[in-house]
């Protein structure tokens, strides 16, 4: 592992999506959303996959200079046509619409149709912080998970992510796949040759396995709750929630037919939607009462939490609270790459003709 | 167990409410939302409850004539104000403005406070089906769950509820609460004796346990997920989000304040709102896209998730059939209910001096 200054890294993948030719402005805002799942220690959304959205342009699925449209709307509501654009920007502007209308509406919410992977959730979501909004992000992605008891892959781990701020607080952010476990959490097992703990994953037959390996051969993702007896019902219903409103609401696929961010995998036959989906909120916070007393209930809320007694070497944290602590120590002290992904940069680098930077 | 008439039944709950002081329609709406738990096979939230609502309203704690009143809103948005009201009935006036505002804005949001309980969060997100929209239900409840890493309860078994409605197909009703299990089948184990399945629920110190006292013993519930290397902070997330969206957002009690619905528990000291609060939603069907476009995708996506492959001996369920298959059934043979709540309700009808009905 070597550390990279947030600042070299940023320049460099500005560089890349500019390479590929996106608008400064649009290569900034996709940079800025890539880089936050480093920033905030989800390693496998950010820079990792920044060679992914490279092969996706290369196969023409991914429109560096999209026209990004407004399809339908509502006083309160509105889809967006992503023109086949990166769902980081994409997903800026869905969120950007949100906030227009919950500034006159008390709120606001886009689907969003023909779009790519948006990176984590989290950031789109706490867009609307800088607003003092709350916000909410959504997207399905390409089926690696069971339904309960199902053997076939329907569903993406698509995550559900809400921010909500406080007054002296930092604001309350949760973000999280609807699986028991990420598939970023197998790969990093199967990478290291270890088995998964119980209920992550099932195999072809639909028998739960602590093979890693299951997933390439048939298996599949367990929703949270791993199986019935533990509530997998309900996170399959999360999950079926985040298909609906992300691909049903927009026009976008839904279900097996979410395409993957792979390349090699084959698009699925007989789309029947545009690209994948997303679904913005944002609500104002003197929607409901005045801002003031919102945010300081939110304070209380917030502090309760914190101080409750806590099981024996263990803290109780508030949602958001891990992932700022990293954005805090990463800016200091650089973000640390893996071996495999400096060589994926280096190799990127290589190609464009541009510098990667030495840290 | 014996079987009860869903009419019978009916004119006996709804008589109960007018004993203590109902309007007949608002005697009706309750009943209406309190047998539908019955009806669906959530035989902890019916009938069972009504000598329950009728021990609050002893204590001065339920108002059976509600002065039901908007405090506060904006264009897609109100709050509330429940008046020490029956949740079953309060929960839905704020489904009807939900409903208005979505007629208008295309999305409507209430956040209700000083309400009480409101019997099953998915009979007041299925109101809006009737209007051809989607409807969520959001509510928080006293505390007995215990976030990821602690020993205090804070949080409700908070259920979420989400209906949406299909063309041909039956409508997608998602309801479940945030916690692994839910308190309603804790309590069949431990009147059976038996123990529960792990993860299920944690002791004093934060250790799961399998002993269904613990709850009696300073334990608490687990969250959706039941530890954290099976997602337990994603039902921590989960449950944290409605209790802030239906206490924080309206001006109700939230965490350890929400009042308990047994009157024999003391009601928490120094309240932060007014009673338990809610969240109700409305969206139209054609917010996002022409109406007939969305419920021929939401018959494809019921189609896709009922004809997947499943494990043998197995059904891949829509969420919402096992209730709507229930329901078909206790309105054709009855409702059964246990001795125990046989007995409740006639120590009712003697109080109230009505009739009991004998099947």
């Amino acid at each position: 592992m070597k550390n990279f200054s947030y600042k070299k890294l940023f320049q460099f993948t500005q560089a890349i999506f500019e390479k590929i030719g996106f608008l400064e402005k649009e290569a900034i805002l996709a940079t800025q959303a890539l880089l936050q799942a480093d920033l905030r220690g989800i390693d496998s959304h950010g820079v990792a996959r920044l060679s992914g959205y490279v092969r996706l342009w290369e196969a023409g699925r991914l429109n560096p200079k999209p026209n990004i449209q407004v399809l339908y709307e509502t006083p309160s509501t509105a889809t967006l046509d992503g023109d086949s654009g990166v769902g980081l920007v994409v997903a800026q502007k869905a969120m950007e619409i949100a906030i227009q209308k919950a500034e006159t509406y008390g709120t606001g919410w886009v689907a969003v149709q023909n779009s790519n992977h948006f990176g984590i959730a989290g950031y789109h979501a706490m867009l609307a912080l800088q607003k003092n909004m709350i916000g909410i992000a959504l997207t399905n992605a390409s089926p690696l998970v069971a339904p309960t008891f199902s053997t076939d892959r329907l569903l993406g781990t698509n995550p559900i992510a809400v921010a909500i701020p406080a007054k002296n607080e930092p604001p309350f952010v949760a973000d999280f796949a609807t699986t028991t476990a990420s598939n970023g959490k197998l790969e990093i097992l199967e990478r290291k040759g270890e088995k998964a703990p119980w209920g992550w994953l099932q195999d072809a037959q639909g028998n739960i396995t602590t093979d890693t390996q299951a997933r390439k051969q048939g298996g599949a993702l367990l929703p949270l709750g791993s199986d019935y007896e533990h509530g997998s019902h309900k996170g399959y219903c999360l999950g079926a929630l985040v298909d609906i409103f992300s691909g049903v609401f927009s026009g976008a696929n839904y279900a097996l037919w979410v395409p993957p961010f792979v390349n090699y995998l084959p698009l699925p036959q007989n789309p029947v939607g545009k690209g994948i989906g997303h679904f913005l909120g944002a609500i104002r916070v003197d929607a409901f009462r005045p801002a003031d007393e919102f945010l300081n209930h939110m304070d209380n809320w917030i502090q309760t939490f914190r101080n409750a007694k806590a099981v024996e070497g263990k803290r109780v944290l508030i949602p958001g609270e891990p992932e700022r602590i990293a954005e805090q120590e990463r800016l200091r002290n650089g973000i640390p790459l893996m071996p495999s992904v400096v060589e994926d940069l280096y190799n990127l680098a290589e190609k464009f003709k541009i510098l990667f930077p030495q840290n």
